[in-house]
């Protein structure tokens, strides 16, 4: 979205449509309640109608939940037909027995499907360290099949809520060789999220043809630059995981790279990625703010990256934003300490329109401006560290007491 | 702390006396309250009667505050014979006119001294930003002159605070040689505190004699086991300092390495600065508990170090303490994304006596004990990584309402 073809012809080649995962041609998508949480939906099934084309992005944590280890192997084909997600239970640290589980929920789904075990992907969040109750997710993975819907895109974003407040779901439409192609994705994330991660989870579907290869490249891409740019609480989770089917329904002439429909279908990936990443951090935790924080004037990209993230997860940046007070030095200070290199003495830093530090000192600026400047649902901080061209944009959002609440007592 | 040389030993060894930063023979202390803050003591000097060894640590934060400079660049020499210290104003990000007011301080405290300005340190802590009330400082400078006093340590430990709710000091005696050496130490700290610093301010006297190549190893590694040991937001500061003072007035033999002065002497550092790490973090904004990590069976020390302040410093694991809820996921979490290299299958994790998890999942536990070991003043978190004999401990605290409130309004 931050190219140079002009405001115009951006937007009307990124038409954004309803539908979700199942915007795309040939996805249909299911969500239940099967009783692994108390209430509210708790298994989702997303099932392409042909084989898709699948590539995937896995957390780095050292710890790594069963169905993360048992996808991830999975996804190296290139191949995927369904996914099926619980929420309420992460399956992680659960031993042999998690294996165990997160195999017989793929082999339940492919039955009830009548698919290859190894076309069926698992995911799961939720509390670390219990098993899976086996019994439910059977029952709930039976219904789901009965349930697939071309409706089903919002059920299934609702089955995969843990602490969300709303389901995330985005699609978009766009021209590829005179072909209309759909992107479409669902996500959860609230707590637990924080960029040096692959990242929360999020399924992104597409009816594109694209040469297989390029795919992981389009969805890497598009990760490094929204879900590895978000922050909640600086904690990566086991279970994070972007999955992306792609069933080349559509029918273009498939994308190759280094042509026009490559760069527009990449540019579509980037804005569901983009709108999902947003929408985890506007629904962090506890918060009643959107914090953006985007860096300019930084020696490379890795440093503006690394100075953007800094900002975005200082928990002292975000309390002052919460409490709206214009309080800069802790921009200044979580700058210092993010390991991009720059001069203190060239930083500029403004709270949404107003220059708070220049020189690396204050400007001259009027207080109640900048408050007010932090008072609204979306805030954003501009930095500009005068040394070079690179820039990234990171998303947070602000801590608030209700963050100490949720995660005081998460387990009861 | 950590020897072999048993318990009694040990405890005859280090014989804890009253007096904080004037407890070793020939120093002398004030606080004073001089406007910088609307009340409470604001600014500090410690003085010894003769020129002192000096060594220093300072923040790692590339926006270094202007009194960090110059007393990093003055302590090169090893010497130094005062310290002032204000609370209430950082002078940091405060330009060319921050780095003069730093100097007119050192100035001021040398012209009423009678010393060289050289041998005059300079430390500052307090909101970002804001240029120095230099009338004020001057004020009580001079102030402070007049009410130098062998019994001014716990004054002066009051004047240096700011979001700290107790003053932090201690002294220690020990037998070198068959001379008693003391070291006395005071601190401040209790928000924007993280492991990746120097660390906070700490200012530590002894009155032994040492050779002055040994002081500074003597003190980097003490601060490597202790201050970079604790965490509080995860926020290094632009301020952080610790400078160690040692006049020989104790007329030992000069303490040389590999001897057994050496030893006794390190201890007693290490006795002072751990002491008042952890009554930093027992006092981090907000606290309700001191948090301790012990990490046991790492690959190496960094890995167990690494593995330690992880834990320590995570939101979610923090959080749990807080609200004692016994959410041992959080821990095998942050282990995971710590950087530490081990076998998820192989820890063991214990919430005070009770073990909870074995071999990387639920260990059979009562939920009940699990919760009371949590309830308490001293949290302890032990881990063992079943790799090697790395092992290291960090201490943070609890992340509790009160952080938010403390930190949404700082500077009003």
């Amino acid at each position: 979205m931050m190219d140079t073809s002009g405001k115009h012809q951006n937007s009307a080649e990124l038409q954004p449509v309803s539908g979700g995962v199942c915007a795309p041609r040939g996805f249909l998508a299911a969500g239940v309640h099967c009783g692994i949480k108390k209430e509210n939906g708790d298994l989702a099934l997303l099932y392409s109608e042909v084989e898709a084309r699948a590539a995937g992005v896995f957390t780095t944590n050292l710890v790594k939940a069963a169905p993360v280890l048992l996808t991830w192997e999975r996804v190296r084909d290139g191949r995927l037909q369904a996914v099926v997600v619980n929420s309420g239970n992460a399956n992680a640290c659960t031993g042999p027995l998690g294996m165990e589980n997160a195999k017989l929920m793929a082999r339940i789904t492919a039955q009830e499907l009548g698919l290859k075990e190894e076309l069926v992907g698992v995911a799961s969040t939720g509390v670390i360290g219990v098993p899976l109750p086996m019994n439910r997710v059977e029952k709930g993975i039976k219904q789901a099949v009965k349930e697939l819907s071309p409706d089903g895109g919002t059920q299934a974003a609702k089955a995969i809520m843990t602490t969300d407040t709303c389901p995330k779901e985005v699609a978009v439409r766009v021209e590829v060789g005179g072909t209309l192609v759909t992107v479409g994705g669902m996500a959860k994330g609230s707590g637990m999220i924080h960029p040096n991660m692959a990242t929360m989870l999020a399924f992104i579907t597409s009816d594109a043809r694209i040469d297989p290869g390029l795919l992981r490249e389009v969805l890497k891409e598009a990760v490094e630059r929204t879900f590895n740019m978000i922050t909640v609480d600086g904690d990566t989770s086991t279970n994070d995981m972007v999955l992306m089917l792609n069933n080349g329904q559509a029918g273009n002439p498939e994308i190759k790279k280094r042509t026009p429909g490559y760069q527009v279908f990449s540019r579509a990936v980037e804005y569901v990625c983009t709108h999902l990443a947003k929408t985890i951090a506007r629904d962090g935790e506890g918060a009643t703010k959107l914090l953006e924080v985007v860096v300019n004037g930084a020696a490379t990209t890795r440093d503006a990256q690394r100075a953007a993230r800094a900002v975005a997860a200082s928990n002292l940046v975000k309390t002052a934003v919460f409490g709206a007070d214009a309080n800069w030095g802790r921009v200044m200070c979580a700058l210092g300490y993010s390991g991009a290199n720059f001069n203190p003495d060239k930083v500029g830093v403004w709270i949404g329109p107003v220059k708070v530090v220049e020189g690396g000192r204050a400007a001259q600026y009027n207080e109640e401006e900048a408050t007010r400047a932090l008072q609204g649902q979306d805030v954003v901080l501009r930095v500009d560290l005068g040394v070079g061209n690179g820039q990234a944009t990171a998303w947070g959002c602000d801590l608030s007491y209700d963050y100490v609440r949720i995660n005081g007592s998460y387990r009861s």
